[in-house]
């Protein structure tokens, strides 16, 4: 103890004197510092470049949800996708970023941070790099909610529950789980539960609330007969689906490996996986909607590759490839059949966000338990069943319960007229393909119907006649 | 002193060849000069990936402008935003950077690296590293006049100013608030103008030039009726404009911190104000545009949140990000007035890229004064209303010279003929959609009108009847 | 002074608290370990980045593959290019990987490393980052072919072609140019092949194996007239199209300077060469429909760009950029030139795969020889012809014999009904477009004819009557 006492004080005094000396001539511990620097600014380039592709997944999710939705609805969907991650950006940077990860006395929420006040001028920029990377993952989770209550949601109560959302149901579920990142330990993380990029945090949340904001709205009008049958809304555009689900398993490139928050080699692996689990996934959607329905569907394919990619997202890190493979095939299996099945109990969810988030961002925490590289045993099993159950008993009843409250004042439900229009026309003024002769466009006809001015670029501004050239 | 740099650079590449080939045991300093290697080595992968990034808003900018305009422009609008890169990467390649960054004895413009000549075989790739995030950053100030001028420009004159904007109108201006990363110093930088990332270098002059070519080419057909009343021209597909907004933020994110050129931790706070500007533009130009036309209008929303974007670009490194927020918002809510300033007037700009570009970029370029994060004064106020007035009295009228040259010459403007039948059968010899029924297609009908043989997989090749199964 | 002396002390005092806290004080020896380790995680970082833009490029592929064809097929297209990514994926995982990349005793195949067993938990994951970035190649070679043979091929007999080629085809000639990584040296390496990113290892065995399927399949039906004249299949979706080609663009800048494989200077000159060759070829297929066809057309000038790139991918580690300026530009009249010849030899390729990906990819190899940085020789040429030879010898063949076998066993062709008809509804039992007025859907309209049941927001569920209110 002596002897390391006087070795660090003769070292120090040699570092001062040499620096004091002026030229500075590098040593062993100032080429130490540098090492630290550099791998720090590879650590912030990796994480905020992943920021960046996660950012790009709010493109795919609008278009997989227009995609799979009507056209009248299209400038409707674009909108809530815009504003889910432009508002929440907002909730998230005033008050969710504060509530997940800022000092919690209790493991149950944070109470510091807001408005990114840990951050001082001069002060170590890390805590900007991680609300980035932090800021993305909070709209994925509000805009998976957007595509379960498509074609039938008014968009003021819309913008409500999407800042609710981002400011308080995922930021405080997220601090049980991930909250030591900065403010000591969730109560969640404390018992060991396994979610290392969010299949329960991000992804189940954001379905949970889904299936509440399903029931509480109801089906869209015609989709469940009276005598029983399902009818069938088709998606409208699906080039803009599939190339959305190309975005998503993109931007997954930066969800999972970029929730290191650091540049090392674990990433190798989890890229591995995610591709894994992806592949598999629509491999076995694909060979499931053969089996049942006759028809490699697309659809389902598409939405096998995003089952399989929320499936890995819990285990990514810590399951070998072969039990990727297996985990996504599973969740491909597993989205065909709970499409069906929340179809069998009238919840209308049009582009299945319920089955791909909710259901198998379940069945993603319970296999990362599973097939545990280190092993795993029923404590950890049980962990991660009591994850899962404190999601979706924390989600489900409070989004369910701010769904009827803004039903009973905004109102949350447009009008049957503003359904049987579309959302474009009577939300927006104006329909997302004027040029177009498009068979779900309502009796206002294209364009038609809005009594706003004329702003750039943009449909819905006729109660002027058109241009007489077009 | 000569002497002294000559050998620790000998001595620096003896110890790095023989360090990385393994036979000289490490020592301090060819451990300090491995460090600096691999920093540099993060410096180069930073710095290309920021570049393919902002290559990408290209395809941003493509949607948008098409988005925004008729069907039977769509073609026209492709082929505009990919001969703009294409041309303007050989212009820049051959002229521009050689122009912006080459040594200068005046400080007004360079005249050394034309043809990428200061690169020699086996020396310092950092040039062509530097070129490459340039390059892409030259083609966006391309890019921005295109949808001002969209829907009614000769694609001849396109090809002609496009050229002359990345070979001299853009490097020029550069030169003066840029050009010392090579070659000295520009006057403007050396008076201590803030401009990081661009608001007027590149925003600016693209929208100042663009307004000079929307005035020299007068609005599109039917745009402003005799009675003084503004006739709305609808886009035709807000998906698309939606997917090149995201394409564009996600772009901006090579575009603002890529612009340190190195890989460091200042790029977090950089990511963190560009988020939160174009989040705080969109909400705050959905709400002007719910106030004034009494519903959220998605034109307006996806322009607020590129204003937001092009606000924060010149302070991005040097404001708080609470002053991001207000910047950004200021931009949302400035871009709105702005396009109906634009229609008041009756300059015709289809996306409005002026209000976006030159407005927004004229703002952000203020702001970066006002918010300053090491404070203000009337001084830095001077230089930055300085700069945006050298940048429109440079740009304004010398494009407007151009676009008057072009239009003598060449022809800027097509036929009523064609405008009406649409440029991309009079000028590319078919449509973007000959499958789909589409409103604003002319006389000659789908695909029609063309003399062109038939090349693969494209509209236009119709002397010959089309194939009898379609 | 007094800031020098505060910033010693507090450097100082850090080393004291970090020996103190028992930490190893630092050594040259552990330093040069970290640094080590800091290059690695910079190689990780930038070639697991450059994998993901790679894998992006599926999304380029399906939207040039789709927007070049027609409305009917557009479901059909981008199953394919789901499923070659995805079968692809386990397929080169399972037994590709190790054919191309395992040990090799005789230096024409591998033999090891089949399920990535390669990889141990705990051990080194290189091979995993390798793997990833592996994969995304396979799967480019595969896309190709699904080009070439749209519009016509059954299904069933696509995912057979597609697993056979990723999994056997691709990596056995892979395994001749680039298998040293792994396993020794292959016969093409060990001669001095010049191929840095796959000219020919990726770009001409697609177009090879594109060659024989699109001859063993046959042109589509009313292609070619009776009276010799070529009649034009009008591609539907141009905007599509150009934003798979800026996607593509995009994606080969992880593609062809990712193929370091680590982080270092030389990814400069390589993002240069490949975005002046794309530049080039985009500008001179643009010039050269406007002499043949009197019209500056899209499609050949979107393919010009995508010729150019496949040009410079050998050779774009090894040529001046001046030296990729000519290449691209070359390639971009070549591609032009082949797509009209193989019209003539009534070799239907709806896309212009075989011209893009064949013949470019052999002028850019030959072209890797010509203009060698280093520079060349007539053995330098030779073994760059033997290498084109050899690439062709071995895929043309397997691949004509690989379709000659599915057609005589599953079927590669649809029959004439389901051809009209489109292979959206008869294949897929849905229309890409159920809301649109499409002239090429066939006499079951809009998405129908389906026996399926109904699928989450996707077309074909219509053997029930759609939803009233649409």
């Amino acid at each position: 103890m002596t002897k390391k006492l006087v070795l660090s004080f003769l070292l120090a005094a040699a570092f001062i004197s040499r620096v004091w000396a002026g030229d500075e001539p590098p040593t062993v511990e100032s080429n130490k510092n540098l090492i630290d620097l550099v791998q720090s600014h590879a650590d912030y380039v990796w994480t905020l470049v992943a920021a960046a592709l996660v950012f790009f997944m709010q493109a795919g999710f609008a278009l997989v949800e227009s995609g799979f939705t009507r056209a009248k609805n299209a400038v409707n969907i674009m909108m809530k996708n815009l504003m889910d991650f432009s508002l929440g950006t907002l909730a998230f940077w005033a008050i969710g970023f504060g509530i997940m990860f800022g000092a919690s006395s209790t493991g149950w929420f944070g109470t510091s941070g807001f408005f990114l006040s840990d951050f001082k001028v001069g002060g170590d920029p890390w805590v900007l790099a991680f609300w980035m990377f932090q800021v993305v993952f909070c709209a994925t989770a509000a805009t998976i909610v957007s595509g379960a209550m498509a074609e039938r949601t008014k968009f003021a109560g819309y913008l409500i529950y999407s800042a609710v959302l981002s400011a308080i149901i995922y930021p405080i579920f997220g601090s049980w789980a991930w909250g030591s990142l900065f403010n000591g330990e969730g109560w969640l993380e404390g018992l060991g539960f396994i979610d290392f990029a969010g299949s329960t945090v991000v992804h189940s949340v954001g379905g949970w609330a889904a299936l509440a904001g399903a029931i509480v709205l109801g089906p869209r009008m015609g989709k469940y007969a009276k005598d029983g049958r399902v009818k069938p809304i088709l998606g409208h555009n699906m080039p803009l689906a599939a190339l959305g689900v190309f975005i998503l398993w993109l931007g997954w490139f930066g969800f999972n490996p970029g929730s290191t928050t650091a540049a090392n080699k674990n990433i190798a692996m989890i890229f591995v996986n995610t591709n894994l689990a992806a592949a598999a996934g629509a491999v076995l959607a694909m060979a499931t909607s053969w089996i049942k329905f006759g028809r490699p569907e697309v659809g389902m394919s598409l939405n096998g590759a995003l089952a399989g990619l929320v499936a890995i997202t819990a285990g990514c890190a810590s399951v070998t490839p072969l039990s990727a493979v297996i985990i996504g095939a599973a969740g491909g299996v597993l989205v065909v059949l709970s499409v069906l099945f929340f179809d069998k109990i009238k919840v209308d969810d049009p582009v299945g966000a319920i089955s791909v988030h909710g259901v198998c961002g379940a069945w993603g925490t319970l296999a990362a338990g599973i097939f545990n590289i280190g092993g795993t045993s029923a404590t950890i099993i049980g962990v991660q069943l009591l994850g899962m159950a404190a999601c979706f008993l924390w989600v489900f009843p409070v989004a369910f319960l701010m769904f009827k409250l803004i039903d009973k004042t905004v109102g949350l439900r447009v009008s049957a007229e503003e359904e049987l229009e579309g959302l474009d026309v009577t939300e927006h003024g104006g329909n997302a393909y004027p040029d177009f002769e498009v068979y779900s466009y309502g009796s206002m006809g294209s364009g038609g119907g809005s009594a706003a001015a004329a702003p750039v670029g943009s449909p819905g501004q006729v109660d002027l006649e058109p241009a007489e050239q077009t």
